[in-house]
């Protein structure tokens, strides 16, 4: 690939060359990419950036070569959860993070392969546009693990509707590539060996249009939907919290990553 | 079935078991299941019901073996207003009926045998899953009646999109369960013998999930819809009364039920 | 035909017989129907006089036999902006072209054949229905012409959701009628030389609907629309401002109508 790595010892390596893409692409970590809370803030931080650095004009989110999109929330961090403030800071960590990705002004691709669940999937709701390898498989288990589905909630029934969030929340199921297309989860679907290159493409014609008519249209289309998020962030922490005081979801979790 | 039936002299029969499932099922009144104010009332005062009570973890609403899920509201009634304080009486019945199916913290999967029209298609688009049997059919008459469609228009609008609404509101046409499926109306189709019990298992996977995580999420996803239900309330009074002052509608709904 | 033609040395002709139907058909100027400002305020005009007409129930739009339904703003007017205060003054007659047409009580079918582009695309999303000959060809090619696509975004957003939104604003591509229907961007494709029939004999059906219950849903259901409509007013007024004193949109524009 052409792009140029910029160093960095955290786990999101970015590489940009002069056509005014950037690229992110998550490291380190697990092969499958869960968001730690430090990775979570690291993200939003980047997004900060690229939004006052001029010379980016599209950014491109992808997990890295045969690995997942996003698995969610790290459950080793939040299975120890006990329903007090650090609830609450967790979720507006996430909070910052999706209105980062949404509130910039600058077009969000997602190149999307292996699994997008939960929090992976959500950081990818809040892209302009997700190309979906072949094998790409989209989960939205919040209810099945014991929390609440608050921002998926909204999420998709901003991005798809009513219908569809409701079949995703409900039945907890994995939507393959195919299915997630035709429910305009994915705005097309590649083999996976071109998953990354499209995405970059499209970047690039994206790049290609002048800031002024990007840059006056992506923040004004995303604004009803940053604001929507603003107002799950205080639902969401009153429901977290009130299903880790519980305790239930601690278990379900524990018991998915073979501590329970 | 193991569901113990509650005695009922209503035209609403629940019966429960031990797993958290409660089934409403409309009896009585005619095989087509219409809404008499009497009947909304019953419905409505039996959802506050279920949402107080803690054993109950999720609803199936269905219509009855070979009845009708429901084909609106009562002719014989509604066809007697004359446009005066009765109109809002009856609006206030109907908002109160939807507003309670979605606003209790429990979900409600409808299961759709036979007709769903007007005010019956409007109580299933207040459940979070829909499931169709094979000669369900879907219609959104009001306009060929005679009467504003504010609440129809509100309820498609939200749940299926604009384009699906204005198709259904102007061509007044009968959806069948495949177009239905296509359309985002119904959640899925089954085969008529296999659709109660698929609503029932689809509850009973609801009813596994931690209380905290399915009451943290199902009020708040709905919150819009039960908030958009009560501009409605103000606006379908308007309407209704200025429609039934006019006097064609009660023409058209006698010549229906063979009165004109 | 037998739709009675109102003379008219203006742009746009309009038809009724006595069946309450309004053919509006767009006349003169080029083939492919560029929307002038001065034709945009005639269109306005004609909306605000058909609301205020009782012999009126329904109203057709058709961009005339063998011409596009509409290509957008008039190139030759609009290459020639500054970015001061002709862009806000050209922005409110966009706005009031678009608010008249959704916020009048009467439906309005759209008889769509060949293109239909930015704002000609536009002027459809405003109507109740889209009837598409199979050679309709729908684009929102704003970012590409170095404009921002803020009334663009919100209408396809509103109408056909999030997903498809992005897919038209973010590609810049053109929809031919299959997908456009398969999207909601058409209710229905009928044969070229269909086109304009059915779009009529459904706007007769409207009209024998009573105009209680059609204006009393059709405002109330559109209602929303226009409210967001008149908050992209502010919005667009400073994305256009902003875009066209940077200048590359008029360069862009000028090569499209060959004098760059």
């Amino acid at each position: 690939m052409a792009y140029q790595s910029i160093p960095s010892d955290e786990s999101i390596a970015c590489s940009k060359n002069d056509d005014g893409v950037i690229l992110l692409e998550f490291t380190g970590a697990h092969e499958q990419n869960p968001f730690s809370r430090a990775r979570m803030r690291e993200l939003a931080a980047l997004m900060r950036d690229i939004d006052a650095d001029d010379r980016v004009r599209s950014v491109v989110m992808y997990g890295g070569p045969g690995r997942s999109f996003g698995v969610g929330g790290d459950f080793n961090e939040v299975s120890l959860f006990t329903g007090g403030d650090e609830v609450s800071d967790w979720v507006d960590d996430i909070t910052d993070l999706y209105t980062s990705i949404a509130s910039i002004s600058k077009p969000v691709v997602a190149a999307i392969d292996g699994y997008a669940i939960g929090v992976g999937l959500q950081i990818a709701l809040c892209c302009d546009y997700r190309v979906g390898s072949e094998r790409a498989r989209l989960v939205m288990p919040e209810l099945r693990v014991g929390i609440a589905c608050n921002f998926g909630g909204f999420m998709l029934r901003y991005t798809v509707g009513t219908t569809v969030m409701q079949r995703m929340l409900y039945t907890c199921e994995e939507w393959p590539a195919d299915r997630a297309l035709a429910d305009g989860l994915l705005h097309e679907t590649q083999p996976t060996d071109k998953t990354l290159e499209r995405a970059l493409e499209l970047a690039r014609r994206i790049a290609r249009y002048t800031p002024e008519a990007v840059q006056g249209t992506r923040a004004r289309v995303n604004a009803p939907f940053v604001e929507g998020l603003e107002r799950v962030r205080t639902e969401a922490k009153e429901s977290h919290r009130r299903a880790f005081a519980a305790g239930e979801a601690q278990v379900r979790m524990k018991r998915i990553i073979g501590q329970g």
